[in-house]
């Protein structure tokens, strides 16, 4: 099952995606391009990983972590398929990072690897916006560098664990324009999706809807105003995002 | 005003706190000794300031930071008053650290600092308790040394805004088992609570409930099972908890 949460004449809905008609709770069906799509959830926590492909942290001549080096993203920088990616002024290096996003179905602590995905209610796109100019050696990954409004574009759908499968081996790509620009797969994570809930939960309780991003693998490159991001993911589909200039993100009303 | 939270006989309540008695919405009172104090709010972002004394970055052997040095914190780490602060196994340096903690009561963006207080709607206790074993230099602050579940005491209430006056020259302090260990100032503050909201606001929306956590002066020292940590911030109150050795919290079912 497809899973989405939409905008149409001002109101929020939630829903299923079949056929690619957008289908409420009421039974009401809308047009994809008749809608505005909103993040298919909206988590109490938004986790990242860094470095946690090999040839990722290669291209950024950093060694490969340790321990899984989680951390935070805002949930406030959620926007859904189609939303504009808006470019900070004085930024010169804005990248997208194509990232396998599970959401965690039932509120857990204490999950051992062997059990985690029995904690994973389904799996959606995120694009892990990244501004380089910020991410110094120092405080990294600071808020500045990945937390601003409209980074983490996110959907278009969750599609439930039932029907996706397991996330030992999903194919990952960007396009930029068109143009392929990351191809990777879970294959290759340092830290699999059950290593992180297992190292996530020895921490802190995961909640249900909470978002584990799972990183991403080598390819990055700059992005500027009118670039189009297009992050596929097999199994799942496509999220489609433009990168505009501005810092006046859309109304985020409608959001939750 | 004195907004708190409370459990009692299995439930949630959320009220005012006048001469030390408990009173919820609905006008029942209760004695303080007779409930469990919860988080006075349930925030969606923590943001914390690394760095913000001057004579605490010394005492690190740290730069100042050239740009505010914000983190966040997972939500999941609050408690309340009296709460109990597991300290994970394998943890040689845990840590308390006394803040001064805004609450914002208005969802705002691209706030300026002299604005900056018209959306704090009210001040509170934090600790900030780090396991500093896990703050190495590299990927800083992370998940594992200021996230875990019990890791962000608050409270014990909000003294609203109106009552607290300005922040600006507000004593804070730290007592473990009733030694002085911190004594400080908000006027020492590196960045300013406004410059802060002003900061965070340029790069995220501030959303109500959100909590800023303003940074803790010199004076860490290690805690240990049995330590208990008082906070002392004036115009508030004191915030009291005890480090325990454990990983298991409480069921976090009433934090809400």
């Amino acid at each position: 099952m497809k899973l989405a949460r939409w905008a149409a004449n001002g109101q929020l809905h939630q829903g299923t995606v079949e056929n690619g008609v957008l289908k409420s709770k009421d039974g009401t069906e809308y047009q994809p391009d008749s809608v505005v799509w909103l993040p298919p959830n909206w988590p109490g926590k938004v986790i990242g990983i860094a470095l946690n492909f090999a040839d990722h942290a290669k291209e950024l001549n950093l060694a490969k972590p340790e321990l899984p080096a989680i951390f935070l993203k805002p949930q406030t920088s959620l926007v859904g398929h189609k939303a504009n990616v808006l470019m900070p002024p004085k930024s010169d290096y804005m990248h997208y990072e194509v990232e396998l996003v599970a959401i965690i179905g039932r509120t857990c602590r204490h999950v051992k690897a062997k059990d985690a995905l029995d904690y994973v209610q389904g799996y959606t796109i995120g694009n892990d916006v990244t501004i380089r100019d910020h991410i110094g050696p120092y405080f990294r990954p600071p808020l500045i560098g990945k937390g601003w409004d409209t980074f983490g574009p996110v959907g278009p759908w969750i599609v439930t664990a039932d029907e996706f499968g397991l996330p030992h081996e999903v194919e990952l790509k960007t396009y930029v324009n068109n143009d392929l620009r990351q191809h990777g797969t879970t294959k290759d994570l340092i830290y699999s999706l059950e290593e992180m809930i297992e190292y996530c939960s020895m921490i802190m309780t995961l909640e249900e809807g909470d978002q584990i991003w799972t990183g991403t693998p080598a390819g990055l490159s700059h992005v500027y105003p009118g670039d189009v991001m297009r992050l596929e993911i097999q199994g799942i589909g496509a999220l489609e995002n433009t990168v505009v200039q501005g810092t006046q993100p859309l109304s985020p009303i409608l959001k939750k």
